[in-house]
Order: C-alpha cells, then sequence, then structure tokens
C-alpha cells in the first residue's frame, strides 16, 4: 500500500491485536484466579494481582472504544467491536469481584468445589482467547464456540450444585450470603464468556 | 414468485413461524409453572418438564439467530430480531431457573402468593405469545403490549408485596435468602416480557 | 426554513429538550434520595415523592421511544438516543427501588455511610445533567464523562467498604440481607450513571 493512503486508511489490523492482547489478559486473570481459590496464601498479593490486570483490560477496552470511535472501516461490524469488548472486559471484572470478595468477607478458607468451578471458567477463557487469536484468519472458529458453550452448560450445572450443597451443608446464614454471591459471581463470569462466543459466531457467520 | 427467485430470495416468512413457535413454547413452559406452584405434587417430573421447553427454545432461538446470520432479506431490523429472540428466551431461561430451585432448595410447601405471581406472568406470557402471532399482520398488536406493560406493573406490585411479607412472616434466615430469590426471579421474567414488548412497539411502530 | 418544511421535517431540537428533562428529572429525585437518607423523617411523603420523579421520567422515555420511531432524521444514531434514555431511566429505576425499600423494610435508621453513597450518586447525576445539557453543543462534554467516571469508582470503592463493615458490624443475617441490597442498589445507580457517559461519549466521539 502506498505511504499516503497507509496514513489516510485506518490500521485495521490493530483491532485484531487490540483484541488478542484483552482476551489474553483476561484468560491470565482467571489463571490467577484459579491459582488464588487453589492454594488459598498471600491472598493479598494475589488479589492485588487480579486487581492489576482489570485496570489493564479496562485501558484496552478504552483503547478499543476510541478506535472505533474514531475509525471510519473497521475490520466487522461497529456494534459488534463495542458488544465484543464489552462482553470481554465483563468477564474479568466479575474474575476481580469474585478476588476482592476474599477480603472483603474475611474468607479463610475457601468451600470444596469452588477452585473446580473457576477452572471450568479457566477452561472457557483458554477457548475465547483462542477464538479472538483467530477472528482475523477465522479458521475453526465456530469449534471454539461450540466449546464455551459446552463450559458453561458444564458451569452451570457444576454452580447448582455447589449452590444446593451450600444450603445443605452450611448452617450459618451469614456465610451462605458470603458463598452464594462468590459462586454466582464465578457463574456469570462463565457466562459472559458464553456471550463472547454469541458475538463471535455472529461475526464469523455474516461474512462467510 | 418465479421459482429461481423463490430459491435465491430467503423464506422471510419462517421467520415468524420461528417467533411464533418460541413464544408458544415460552408460555406453555409459565403455563407448566403455574401448575408446578399450584398442584405441588410430582415435583421432580414437573420440573423436568419446564426443563425441556427451555432446551426447546434454546434451539428455536439458535435455529433463528443461525438464519439470520445467513439472510440476506429480513422482515425487519436484523437488531431487533436478535433482541426479540433473546427477549423471549430469557423469559424461559427464568421460568426454568424458578422451577429448579423448587428442587435446588429442597422446597416442601409453596409460601402464599407465589402461584399468584405465576400467573400474573401466564397472563403476560399470553399476550407475549398473541403479539407475536400478529407480528406480520400487525393487526392490534399496540394493545397487547399495552397489556404486557400493565400485567409487568402488576407483577412488581405483587413482588414487592410478597417480598415485604416475607420479612414480615417468616424469621428464618435461610428461608428469607431462598423465597427472595424465587420471588424475584418470577419477577424479572414478567420484566423480560416488557422487554419483548418495548422491541415489538418499536418494530411496529418503525413500519408503519 | 420555509414553512412547508418545517412541517415535514422533524423538530430534532425536541430530542434535546426531552432527554435535559429526563437528566434533570433524575437528578431531582437523587437529591430527594440524599434528603430522605440524611432526613429520615416524613419517609413515605419522600418515598411518594421520588415514585412521583419516576412516573415522570417513565412518561419522558415513553415520548422520547415514541418520536425515536416516528422521526425520519435524528440528531445522532438511532441506537444511541434509546440506550441513553433507557440508562438515563434505568438509573432512576434504581433510585424508586432504594427509597421504596425502607418501606418494604420498615427501616427504622439508616445505616452510617449510606447517605454519602447516596450524595456520590447525587454528584454523578449533576454531572449526567451537565453533560446532557451540553450534547447540543458538545462543548467540555467530555470532561463531564471523566468526573462522571471518576465519581463511579468512588461509589464502587465506597460500596464495597460499607459492605464489608456490615458483614463486620452487623449480626443479624435479615439486617445484612437488607442492607446489602439497599447498598447495592445505589452504586448500581452509579453504575447506570456511568453508561451514560459512555453513550454521550460515543456520540461526541463519532460526530468529531
Amino acid at each position: 500500500m502506498p505511504g499516503l493512503l497507509r496514513k489516510i486508511l485506518p490500521r485495521e489490523d490493530s483491532f485484531f491485536a487490540l483484541f488478542t492482547e484483552l482476551a489474553e489478559n483476561v484468560h491470565a486473570a482467571s489463571g490467577a484466579l484459579v491459582d488464588l481459590l487453589t492454594n488459598f496464601t498471600d491472598v493479598p498479593a494475589k488479589v492485588e494481582r487480579i486487581k492489576a490486570y482489570e485496570h489493564k483490560a479496562d485501558d484496552l477496552t478504552h483503547a478499543l472504544i476510541t478506535r472505533l470511535n474514531q475509525s471510519f472501516i473497521t475490520p466487522f461490524d461497529r456494534e459488534d467491536i463495542h458488544d465484543l469488548s464489552t462482553a470481554i472486559d465483563d468477564v474479568l471484572d466479575l474474575i476481580d469481584a469474585a478476588a476482592s470478595r476474599m477480603l472483603m468477607y474475611h474468607v479463610d478458607r475457601v468451600r470444596p468445589g469452588v477452585a473446580e468451578l473457576a477452572s471450568t471458567l479457566l477452561a472457557a477463557t483458554e477457548q475465547v482467547a483462542a477464538a479472538v487469536r483467530m477472528l482475523e484468519k477465522r479458521d475453526h472458529i465456530l469449534n471454539y464456540c461450540i466449546e464455551i458453550n459446552r463450559l458453561e452448560n458444564e458451569s452451570d450445572r457444576l454452580c447448582r450444585t455447589l449452590i444446593a450443597q451450600l444450603f445443605d451443608e452450611e448452617k450459618d446464614p451469614v456465610q451462605i450470603i458470603k458463598w452464594k454471591e462468590i459462586i454466582e459471581v464465578i457463574e456469570t463470569a462463565a457466562d459472559k464468556c458464553e456471550d463472547v462466543a454469541n458475538v463471535i459466531e455472529s461475526v464469523t457467520l455474516k461474512s462467510s
């Protein structure tokens, strides 16, 4: 492309680069959440680390939206770009919300099954990162989306089991309130991964 | 229409047929919820029946979104088709969530007023099904929307009354947590019926 | 503009007038919420006053949506007009929800810090009203949006502190359930102010 045109036309590929960075950031944060819940030591430092990922994702989302609003040409629908960036950012907000409750609620030990729920989320964010990396080439992208849907269903079933167990086993209503919220926040993060998959599916089918 | 054009152009009418099937499915599920809460026997079988409606609705919604993404011409705005199908599907997800909590929370009797709340939802889904059936002809469709809004207000008032009564009458905090959630889930389903009405109103006014 | 054209073309400016009226209505309602929580007397009358603002906002939102659906030309994107009016209306629904819980939950005294949380919301709705007033001229509008984001972050931090204190200080689980909800409803209203700011930012950047 001649130099002038290069200057006039927006660098579309940077949308893909920003999306990839955002998705990999979310996947790193969900790995840090699994680590926090599995090895429940140095809690304040681990919570802080997840908060740092969240600030990074806010910056990346803001960069994406600003670029979107200033670009004349975009690699796919403006609305899909907006929906995709906010859905990925929502996953990270929920990961941060789950982590921060460990401090807010003075949690001293993690209930059985909750680390497994976070591991299901980690499997989902791995597929999200893989799908986003393929957004430009669109190879096998629908397979990632199918896998994300499967993991969300698994997360939903596990969430219902954990909440039923919580009510069966825990007699202290205050503990029920705290853990019901933590479990639901992690499951909602997996839900948002499904929203991400739906936008990616929509983008892929439109262009096929 | 000549045979060739018929083949090239998408069968737009199938959007209406799929929407009608989806809305009737939701209405059948809310009928099953009223039955569950009114005649609280054979609970696992009745909960399973509602879950089957939810799986059916997932398939119909997926068929709608796939058709949307592959169609060049659509009977109304792409975004409205997307919003309408997800709003109708959300109603059924919430009906399923309310039903499944009967088992998750080992409910042994239904609190007074909760079946009435579900009956208000049933009246709303009846109007939703009627409005969706009229989407193609658009006869009297705004009257259905007005009635859905009226029923949502009624549901909202009844929900606030039931929650105030719950806190007044129930001393066990665990029971309060369980029933507050069940009541709010049913009221949120009525809320989503209003979202459906808003999309239908928007579609109708744009084309008038 | 000649008389005939004036008749044919919609009066675009009335969108701005309706938005301004809606935003000022929300700001008045959050002022009434601060008053309710600071001077906790005549509670039923003050709750009723907030409910009246909510009914007014419903009418204004409905007028905006109807005008939107009937207008051929709009001052900015149809979707942004829709998103902006529903986001502003959501703020008021949440203010009303917080106020009405004072009666529903027979609150007899307001927990420390909750009036301060509402004051942060009031500061945010002041910026929302100022930004909306500037929508037509678009002077300094991004500064208002930055300030709304700053206030939402402040509200979020205060909310987390108040909920941590609630769990630390309050031993009655029923009181925890009630106050956790009231605090979260007020913080969600501040969240929705950020949604308003995001739409305004998007509108402003697109046209710059």
